[in-house]
């Protein structure tokens, strides 16, 4: 039998990084490919202990249906813990989703139909991009430099380009590059999107992930008009296996992104979100990401140590987060230098799957040091420099 | 500021019962709008005691992320409980799902652009008919009798509505009305669309929670063709909170539906879908079943019998599943009916949130017995008797 498919899921593959995640769980293969936070991060001990506490005394809360909004002390915590950083307006609503991704393919397909336009830096998250890919809308990236997104670029792209209705962007610590906007950009790019009406998601999985000072403020902080849409993760502070993350945003728009969630899950694992709020309210969660933090800011300064006296690449260091991009020097494609290092075992990502557009190439790749051993980052990226 | 929202979100109103979900939570309220299991037909204890033994022994795998097709020994799990039931064929695939609603989701927009039509039961569960709405996808009722759906009405569609993509079925202890299609109809439906290449999405959550007896075999099980997406949960027979259904299906349907899911939640709550498959491999499921079935059954009786005794209006005695529908005997419009008990404090769903046609009108009520005690049925029904 052959089936028909609709006609954005007819063409989209999967993405490249998840079918990667199937080889590098082959134990001779190191990986730089995942974007797992490390084991060694995970609460596990605390979260088994109050796994405990919660079957002991709340199993048929946890074990039952639950509001479609999330679980009320989580979302409050949540709520809370972004009103210290600023975020947050007058009649904003936070929203528990099934990780940060489903809350950016939730915001995205509230606010757009088929045919309509997403804005996204170049390079971007593959993981946004296909769902933004998968509902049929189109991607226009835009440029980046080493301060975030360029407003001329952006300004280009907004007057121009017909249907435009949101601009995804990872501010902080991106995914891939590892750039952070600064704030000038920030309020620049804020200033944009005011004037051209188009809505901001802020995607920030990786903000509390800092090794060299704090950021700047994130752009929904500086928000006076009610067009930025937050969406954060517990993924890579707490773990990502319980797939939890949240929105926050004015309400008329999350209350349109719980009547999607309604069809797409009905709420999320209620056993994740009082596990979260457990942690949140026993423990020290400021104290938790501390210990991240310099598990994390190691691993990447070991990272940029290799890379620079093995690989004769031009490396970004990230400020944060779990990515450290590299690009090569006298090539335009990094795709054979992906290949060749599969073959001896060491895996990474070639940069075109994080292109807006699918038929691109870049000499761009994206290498990962929060999952793979100290040993690993030296020995791998020796040979990654042995290819070049 | 005023959004804008996508078309077809813009019109969509939360699910009437999961709004009916916030009053019901009321103390002092008799419900029998929700599709709640009882929570005395949790394994709370069994659960608790594995989850110990998880974070014990595997904290760090069900912490990280996993593979979007879902946990591998719960998969081969369902597959071979599937197979006894004669589900699925050579080529088959099964994924989890995060929920099956997440499942009913992911096909319908996998198979199905915006303005496509979906052909479902007049009345129908109502958190697939929004889901389809949220996509944009057109309802058309067909007619229902005690027989399940009724063939010539189908063909009627079939032969008359252009861009049919889908047949939703609950063929099963139907919610709402509690029919069961019988094997004669099955095979009739099962018939019309494959000559005219529709695809059949069989959803089945509570097959396993029969009171006179087994049901028919599934659509899915005689299907030699390859048109039906079957879509199984554990909600109701473990628990709802955990979020865990599946889908086995065609692989290339599977395979689609896994590109989707990526970009919707990446994959199912790890601790979720590990606890499901440890209580498989060291409980006995079918005994667990069989005691979920002696409580529901003792309900469904009691319930039938004050419909009996106090209740002026046609019931369905239903043969399994969680729901008795009533139709009202002087009046077209169940709406009137259902604002009085609310008044009087007592809640059940007014039949027309179940309608394709949202500005459909119906005699018929739902009335949900799995939830409320003995108790509470006794002096609800007694309640609603007064009222009519």
């Amino acid at each position: 039998m052959t089936y028909r498919f609709s006609a954005p899921m007819t063409g989209l593959k999967p993405s490249a990084i998840r079918e990667l995640f199937k080889i590098t769980q082959q134990p001779d293969v190191i990986s730089f490919a995942a974007g797992n936070p490390s084991p060694d991060a995970f609460p596990s001990e605390e979260l088994g202990e109050l796994s405990a506490r919660i079957f002991a005394g709340m199993a048929g809360f946890v074990l039952q249906y639950g509001l479609t909004e999330g679980y009320m002390p989580l979302r409050d915590a949540v709520t809370q813990r972004l009103k210290t950083q600023n975020i947050g307006r007058e009649g904003d609503m936070t929203v528990i989703t099934s990780g940060a991704q489903q809350g950016i393919e939730l915001a995205a397909r509230v606010l757009c139909d088929a045919g309509d336009v997403v804005l996204c830096e170049t390079p971007s998250f593959i993981g946004a991009l296909n769902t933004f890919r998968s509902h049929g809308l189109k991607l226009k990236g835009v440029d980046m430099d080493g301060s975030g997104i360029v407003p001329e670029s952006l300004e280009s792209a907004l007057k121009t380009v017909p249907n435009i209705k949101i601009l995804y962007t990872v501010p902080t610590f991106q995914n891939p590059t590892g750039i952070t906007m600064t704030l000038k950009r920030r309020e620049q790019v804020l200033e944009l999107c005011a004037k051209y009406g188009v809505i901001i998601i802020e995607d920030n999985p990786y903000g509390d992930l800092s090794y060299d000072g704090e950021p700047p403020p994130a752009i929904k902080s500086m928000d006076t008009e009610g067009i930025v849409v937050y969406v954060g993760s517990f993924s890579k502070i707490i773990s990502p296996g319980l797939r939890l993350g949240y929105v926050a945003a004015p309400a008329p728009i999350t209350e349109k992104i719980v009547v999607a969630k309604q069809g797409e899950d009905v709420h999320t694992t209620l056993f994740s979100q009082v596990l979260a709020h457990e942690f949140m309210a026993h423990y020290n969660l400021d104290l938790h990401i501390a210990k991240c933090r310099a598990l994390y800011h190691r691993k990447r300064d070991l990272m940029v140590c290799a890379c620079a006296r093995y690989l004769d690449a031009d490396i970004i260091k990230p400020g944060g987060g779990l990515f450290l991009w590299g690009t090569l020097k006298n090539t335009d494609d990094s795709m054979a230098f992906y290949r060749r290092a599969l073959d001896k075992k060491v895996a990474f990502v070639a940069g075109s799957v994080f292109l807006p557009d699918t038929d691109g190439v870049t000499p761009g790749f994206r290498l990962n040091f929060s999952m793979p051993s100290d040993e690993q980052i030296g020995k791998g990226i020796e040979i990654l420099g042995g290819l070049i």
